[in-house]
């Protein structure tokens, strides 16, 4: 690394709370860990067509969808689906800080990572849903192929294959996606987000 | 690099235009790029406050703020200044996406990453601002005090000294700090806007 310089933190006139309050909103983060086909892009694009309905802003941050473009230059060694996640939790905690609600539904799978993640939002901010389906149900869905693909060692460090998965100790929510349906899930995720104040379910948004 | 694992793309049931209808506004990116202290984040700031009051809703991406967060493993090398404008631009996109209006004020010293910046976004949704002061009123400005430190020897890779700053060729606007104050660089900029109907200069967005 070069010499650093000295970055000076930038002050502006327009502040987060301003943002959110032009928005009419509280911001969150919805964080959504699990394997591989556990259904965190599923429940993370319900979740936020629910609140596009309620005219909440919210942005979903999808794992897959940032590897395409910010993380593109990133593999899946152990070093870099830390460095994914890093960003993603950056991104999120932008996302935030803009006014939006932001859903962030990547694997996630180290437990430094995700608290870093919750590190970096104030407390009560950061909802941890754990998409908690067995890894036999995801690798029997195997909705990209990837499992199959992993198993027959064309694809190497897969989480739950050949890399691990530390499961989340204190999760907000945990969803079992083998148990319940998405929709029971995004009601039940719903309802947590209405019980926390996080989200007011009021009517009268909907008529703005 | 890791293997490539196939990663797909992850289709969302809320578009991008649905998320700008939602707002009330057709989001674009602002570029301020310039050399250190030719007044990027102060003018960033004042037309992000002028947007806010006409009720737009807009996010100042800042280069020395992202510098603390997203990009803090990145120094001052060549091969990390390039990182760093990708980065940026590509959270400026995902910003633009979420329908917020991006304003990124980073000294951006390369045409390539500029240009790279701009070929994320859609035709005239990339609004190049070069911030343009004589690196002599900068140096006299030296409102961070880098550039006394660069001259000393203290900091290496400073644009502008000993690191080049590639000036744009055909940007969308020209501002000469050393000429017009920052409030008639605000107005000029507002103009424009206004002008290619990227904001609507419409009293009655202020009532709502």
């Amino acid at each position: 690394m070069a010499v650093q310089h000295d970055v000076v933190w930038q002050n502006f006139a327009v502040t987060s709370s301003d943002r959110a309050k032009l928005l009419r909103q509280a911001p969150f983060v919805l964080w959504f860990t699990g394997l591989s086909g556990a259904g965190k892009t599923t429940l993370a694009n319900l979740v936020a067509k629910r609140l596009h309905d309620l005219r909440y802003h919210a942005y979903v941050l999808d794992g897959d969808n940032l590897r395409q473009g910010l993380n593109r230059d990133l593999g899946f060694t152990v070093a870099d689906r830390q460095e994914n996640v890093r960003r993603m939790a950056e991104v999120a905690s932008l996302i935030h800080d803009s006014g939006l609600i932001a859903l962030a539904a990547c694997i996630s799978p180290f437990a430094t990572e995700r608290e870093f993640a919750r590190s970096l939002l104030p407390p009560g901010r950061f909802v941890e849903v754990f998409v908690d389906a067995p890894l036999e149900l995801c690798e029997q869905r195997d909705n990209k192929g990837l499992y199959r693909r992993a198993r027959a060692g064309e694809i190497a460090d897969f989480t739950g294959i050949d890399s691990p998965f530390e499961r989340p100790a204190n999760p907000e929510l945990v969803m079992d996606t083998g148990r319940l349906t998405p929709a029971e899930c995004t009601d039940a995720i719903m309802e947590y987000l209405v019980e926390k104040d996080l989200v007011v379910a009021d009517w009268t948004r909907t008529r703005q």
